[in-house]
């Protein structure tokens, strides 16, 4: 499906293009291949194809000028933020222009009474956290990378925060957005919640810049706990550390992140973030409430884990203790580029209801050992949802072989689970054929829509749907 | 818009659909006047129109059948479960078939583990919870009326708890929907939280049937909290009343349920319904958590309260208090009716951010008394979200012309606030203008999704969208 830059037909009107956003942008459009390159790549294990033309948006208007001369000499665009997407979501694989928003990047409105902030979509989510932190507020969802907020939306995100907080869904109040028509609309609104007509804006949250680019975004925002607690617990055997996490959802106990961490991934994290943890499964948890809140929902976790064969279950309300432990959890993908240098990385995604987790775990991780596959594994395992981060050996095609074989058989077990192919990662590239497996015909509702509202398929072409479903570009 | 049934031309294929559907369903197919008439008006203003003929599906097979046997004789199918939605969903202002699923009840899988449920799209919220009442589980969202819960879904239900659980929108998992062309769909899956394409679930999730059938409802459910407390307070100002809300929400107190009822609404309430409450604005509240930790909140709201001019704090975990001072809430319709026999009703459903709650309830109590409109309020205040029941006297034309022009200046006034028109009614036949005032250019994309998924506008139509932009029938 990625087809070499070399050998794609160039983009008849490119040179037109080009010369238009010149006009309108001055040196904010930069054909130089190392910028090209960078905007065409993630960190992640697609090959990444570079766009023909990068453009540094500074405004809405700037973004609707772009889409209609884009659309006028039918170049596809494809949206950038941070470029820390998983499944190839910047890559250009028809070509086409990279519209880098991440210089939007103001806080528009804060409205600390209403708990919601209107950010433009280059924000990152530490620095909207950076920027709201003398309000009392926070945005939660956190997904390991500093990731923009924007791109965040576009592939809906969650991460660590989810099991109490929700997701990108949950949590995008309202948004603008510019359609491939150059129609700049607004979706939802700041109101908490309405049912005036068809829900666009959950359309538009996890649709990958297929339907359109945001330009604002408009978020839910929650007060900062009166208290915090982080708590760690290691278990000699997976299914104790799970049947833990399940008993707690099912308790009820509004615990705001459940983190599994098996011993392969301890192990490297003992050895390169210099931690000293029993190597074991094991979970990293944190409380918010009240201090007697947080207090009992600790004690009740601990009895739960007491129960499932936890051994050493620390807690504590130090702001250092919490940090350290988050660090150590979000270092996970650095630490084991440090641990095999020069490897790649391919983090598997699925998610199943909680009742199959266990045995979708322990089987995916004999189905690895098996094939001698290196693959530590992290979970958000409050909503079912884990990531067995594949290390990629350079260049042994073989071993890449095993891995997407390994990969089909675990999303397989997953769908076959009730599950999804991916929890928050997106369909990009890399899932295209899962989605059909998962969604069947629905995948044509979808691929409706697309042409609806995107008849000549230039927003970023080639991602979700497959080629054979998607009009020919050109 | 709604044309009377005797000027209105006949579907010209009606008899040989009708000849069809006798041969598929039997006697589960009537045109008797009562019936049809039946189907077609709800309790509140709308006049309704009703529809050709009335079928009773009993599977999802038969509504597959059903939907070909219209699409191929060009009938619009206007779904039907309860018929208790307020914005005339269920009239046919261009005639057809109504497709009532209330026998379509059955409760599929109960996944205790899990929490969640699928159910048959003619399960009440009420037939759900006695269904599941052994398990620990309930099911929370709550509009008051026993309403079917594929009604809700279509409509975005919410209700009383959504201050804490949510609406319809973030509590269905996944659906199955037969499309206009006969398709069976399935949106959505079990795990809770996927990033695979678009987000269908919710995009029919408040489609109101323009896009679909519903034909299984996957939602999510959640434990019985160990306690469960109801508390209630008086307020002399309205101001004291609304403060109260927003600093509880802020203070992010994980209250269950904070409604608010004018003096207007208690002194009716006080009449009807044989209670003794001050004639005062009143919050009624619940609060769901551990015993200390409902004890907590509680605590916690009667502070915020006495600091805002509350009296009257009454708090108890007494399950018989609790359902006395909840069914009052919900006799609320009743009542009016018993107050003003023979009048009708319009309930408004204005939802704004919080912060303009307090200004947008005045300004419109004091409109509604400008104009002599009889119209006590109640609201789902931790939402944003009230109604002013307006009580329409029967064949007053001149009062109705007021109460339109009412409830324009309300919605006007809620829009500029930053708010929706409806909350949780949906847009049916009677918000249509104001659909368009509040998303402007979104509605065309929504239209652009329903001329995608439903070309031949067969599903539900002359709701959401106003004819001019809609596709002439036949």
């Amino acid at each position: 499906m990625v087809t070499a830059l070399a050998t794609r037909s160039p983009l008849p009107k490119l040179g037109d293009a080009i010369a238009k956003l010149k006009n309108l942008l001055g040196d904010r459009v930069s054909t130089t291949p190392a910028v090209r390159e960078q905007h065409g790549k993630d960190v992640f294990h697609h090959a990444g194809e570079p766009p023909d033309v990068v453009v540094f948006a500074e405004s809405t208007d700037e973004v609707v000028e772009i889409v209609n001369i884009c659309a006028h000499h039918n170049i596809p665009i494809i949206p950038f933020g941070t470029g820390t997407s998983v499944e190839g979501h910047i890559s250009a694989p028809l070509g086409g222009l990279s519209l880098d928003v991440s210089r939007m990047n103001r806080v528009l409105r804060v409205n600390a009474d209403d708990l919601d902030v209107v950010v433009e979509p280059g924000v990152t989510r530490m620095a909207l956290n950076s920027h709201i932190r003398d309000t009392g507020l926070f945005f939660p969802i956190d997904p390991g990378a500093d990731a923009s907020l924007g791109g965040m939306a576009s592939t809906r995100a969650s991460g660590t925060n989810a099991v109490r907080y929700g997701t990108m869904r949950e949590n995008v109040l309202a948004l603008q957005v510019v359609t491939a028509d150059g129609r700049l609309i607004r979706t939802g609104g700041r109101a908490r919640k309405s049912a005036a007509g068809y829900d666009l804006t959950r359309l538009m949250v996890g649709s990958e810049g297929t339907l359109g680019v945001i330009t604002e975004v408009t978020l839910r925002l929650y007060g900062i706990p009166e208290k915090i607690a982080a708590a760690q617990c290691s278990f000699t055997a997976l299914a104790g550390a799970v049947d833990t996490v399940i008993s707690t959802i099912q308790a009820g106990i509004p615990i705001a992140r459940i983190e599994l961490i098996d011993d392969a991934q301890i192990d490297l994290l003992n050895r390169f973030a210099k931690l000293n943890f029993p190597i074991q499964t094991t979970l990293f948890m944190e409380f918010h409430g009240t201090e007697a809140g947080v207090r009992e929902q600790a004690e009740m976790v601990q009895a739960i884990a007491s129960d499932n064969g936890g051994g050493n279950f620390m807690w504590s309300a130090q702001a250092e203790e919490r940090t350290k432990l988050w660090q150590a959890r979000h270092d996970v993908v650095w630490v084991n580029k440090q641990a095999y240098p020069g490897w790649g990385m391919l983090p598997t995604d699925v998610c199943v209801p909680i009742s199959r987790l266990a045995e979708v775990v322990r089987e995916s991780k004999a189905d690895a050992e098996t094939h001698g596959i290196v693959a530590p594994l992290v979970g958000h395992v409050g909503d079912g949802n884990f990531h067995m981060v594949v290390m990629m050996k350079p260049g042994d095609t073989g071993y890449a072989r095993e891995v997407d074989a390994f990969n089909d058989r675990l999303i397989d077990r997953a769908l076959a689970a009730g599950g999804t192919c991916t929890g928050e990662h997106g369909i990009g590239l890399g899932k295209i054929k899962h989605l059909y497996a998962e969604h069947g015909e629905s995948v044509e509702v979808m691929h409706a829509i697309k042409r609806a509202l995107d008849p000549r398929n230039l927003m970023n072409p080639g991602k979700i749907f497959a080629p054979d479903v998607t009009p020919s570009l050109h």
